[in-house]
């Protein structure tokens, strides 16, 4: 077999096979295939497509690129979910536990974030002391004792997709259905998990700007998983807005406490009820959506979801007792944004109100750049409000002095109408 | 200007500006870009195309990649040649001393052979002598005396080319008709010739299979002339069937002595007059094929070709006397096949008589293999002759002893009929 004919034939828009796809992975990841080469076939795979059937074998491939986990030592569904990532997501913080509470077992691998988009590690290391570099027996005793864990990405998984994923991100690759899904799905596939929610966030301040591409990478992912013997289910949730009040690390933190204290953001508690019901059907704990809905209701009222959250922190480490001091969150700057206007709030753009906290210093503009814990920006009001002149909008928080010009920023992505506008919080669930 | 935003737009197949066009060549031969983003885009390229206005920018900047030759002090119109590459193409050694007997200049650049296809160099370099390595004063003064001079591709000119087709080989990339029309381009306009007739070889032996595909080939180069200001004319040839009756290296040059002295092969000879009628006209010396043609028939007649060659081959210290001993081409081995049929005789499959060649030592499968001058085959028996079984269809000749296993290979690439066949030796003259 020779890279060269595997290639051709993708530019002859013919199907890969299994043995096909399995040699370009291997001698990727081994290094007898070249980087050049490798984008060659990348860019005519962007080009012409992989069928459902290649883009199976594809994440196959990668899943076994490295280790993979193995949970059936625990004799339980492991359940999992993923977002590909917006403003404000703090989604898997407040419902992991709440999973847990609900006697589901939650082991999950987790990444930073990166531009305008902020990652999960990120938010829970703000948090003193919380270890996300679990060895596997660690890892492995902390799920089985609590039933939830949240590490970070182990680097003996799927090896070819860091390889892959540097490379599209160079090579103009990046944007294509079946090699994001087979990214996204190999990486969750390798941490053994049974049963998996994918949150397609769609919308300006997501990866997917279009519903339709949205669903096809929905399905798409649904069908892998029927082919390699997963369940999965898919939500399209919007992005063209912040999820919930805050958008930061430490100031995140609280507000997911907040939700399972049952005082959450109301679009935000949204998601979290509906991602959670999606779970436990998904997981076969629970007939319906409303049966699922209550219990979720439950453990949250009862105060076990809240109680889950911190025995979690606590076996990772955190320093969960310094959350419910009030200094916990302290940042020296804060500067709040004036309305000058009056009507309704609309939110038009989430992209800038993550660019906007990235350059508080809550996110990163490069890899290496560190992250300010304490920067953010609350949302004092939020979509939908009425807004009178003088109202605070906004206010920016960080560890630096804050400058002024970010103001206009916000101001430019943002209107006031004299009418409510609708806002869905969830586009669409696909089984 | 960055890489990854060129290469995004031809993703989305917009066209690319002269600017962005000459960044990525002056980027990518000055190292800036990196192997993986200029096989990404040549995919890009590969798989949306190109406009012709797109592709006359990318000759440019190939072109200017690297020295460009200036005739200019000769005050003179130089012309050139260029084959796609066949099997037993010799024209160049037969049609450039013809040309330069008629008063042209012929200031030309060749190449080696690979796989089936022979290069004028190596039957050249075939003659004990030969020097190929002019440098630049060498070539110009022996170009101005002898008006004629046929060089080694100067590594100087064309960088680009260089770079861009060892990666177009790797990659998948190889097959794209505008990424084609470019190389061939840059490199003969590099070398400073104002008109240029390109031979675009088609066939099962040739590099373009179909007609249609060679034609849009030829119009394309065409136009890039027309936009660069050189006049270009199109010749498409048949290369179903070997060229003229012998393939290898001092086998096919005295195929082209004889050819000059007017005993040539018919559909050999029928290219020899069709290619310099055409550079006759195109040059303006001659008002129209007809007297093209009688020009030719002259200086063949009066033997001031040959005479011509004779010159230019000792002006590069070629041992020309050797090529009138009877004994200069003296295979060690030789071997005759018999036909065990009747028939006329159709030869099916050029590319395999390439092929035996190349077994036989007379060319290369690898870039780094030597060369036999001895090894080569000679067609006792040419398309729609008549055979007997019993008669002698091909000679085999090499300086090590013959596998006979390739009779086989060459019975397979031919057959039998009761009646001749059709045979164009030039499918359509394009201006």
């Amino acid at each position: 077999m020779r890279i060269i004919d595997i290639i051709n034939k993708k530019v002859e828009n013919q199907k890969l096979s299994k043995e096909e796809i399995d040699f370009f992975i291997n001698g990727y990841v081994g290094g007898e295939i070249t980087d050049y080469q490798a984008s060659a076939l990348l860019m005519a795979i962007r080009l012409n497509g992989l069928s459902d059937e290649e883009t199976a074998y594809l994440t196959n491939a990668m899943m076994y690129s490295g280790e993979v986990l193995d949970w059936s030592f625990l004799g339980k569904t492991i359940v999992d979910k993923h977002s590909t990532g917006g403003v404000g997501d703090k989604v898997s913080i407040a419902l992991c536990p709440i999973l847990a509470a609900l006697g589901l077992t939650v082991a999950k691998m987790s990444g930073r974030g990166l531009g305008h988009t902020g990652g999960t590690l990120d938010k829970l290391e703000s948090i003193e002391g919380y270890n996300f570099l679990l060895n596997d027996q660690e890892f492995k005793d902390i799920v089985k004792e609590h039933n939830i864990a949240i590490v970070g990405q182990n680097t003996k998984l799927v090896p070819a997709d860091k390889k892959i994923y540097a490379l599209r991100d160079v090579t103009g690759t990046v944007q294509s259905i079946p090699l994001i899904a087979s990214s996204i799905m190999s990486k969750k596939l390798a941490t053994g998990s049974n049963c998996i929610l994918l949150d397609v966030k769609c919308g300006n301040g997501a990866f997917m700007k279009d519903i339709e591409q949205a669903k096809k990478l929905g399905k798409l992912m649904i069908e892998i998983g029927k082919q390699l013997g997963r369940k999965i289910a898919v939500e399209i949730t919007n992005m063209e807005q912040p999820l919930g009040k805050t958008i930061g690390n430490k100031i995140e933190v609280l507000e997911a406490m907040e939700t399972l204290k049952g005082n959450g953001p109301k679009d935000f508690t949204e998601i979290i009820y509906s991602s959670g019901s999606t779970l436990l059907m998904l997981a076969n704990r629970a007939k319906d959506e409303e049966e699922a809905r209550k219990m979720i209701k439950e453990v949250i009222g009862s105060g076990e979801a809240l109680a889950k959250f911190k025995e979690w922190i606590k076996a990772q480490g955190g320093k969960v007792e310094l959350l419910e001091q009030p200094n916990w969150f302290n940042p020296k700057y804060k500067y709040e944004i004036i309305s000058q206007n009056e009507g309704y709030l609309k939110i038009k753009s989430a992209i800038d109100f993550g660019l906007v906290a990235m350059k508080l210093g809550a996110g990163r503009a490069k890899k290496e750049d560190g992250i300010d814990y304490e920067a953010g920006i609350y949302l004092n009001k939020a979509s939908n409000e009425y807004v009178k002149k003088g109202d605070v909008l906004f206010t920016l928080y960080s560890s630096k002095p804050i400058n002024t010009e970010l103001e206009k920023e916000l101001i430019e992505a943002i209107e006031f109408s004299e009418q409510k506008h609708d806002i869905k919080e969830v586009f669409a669930k696909l089984f």
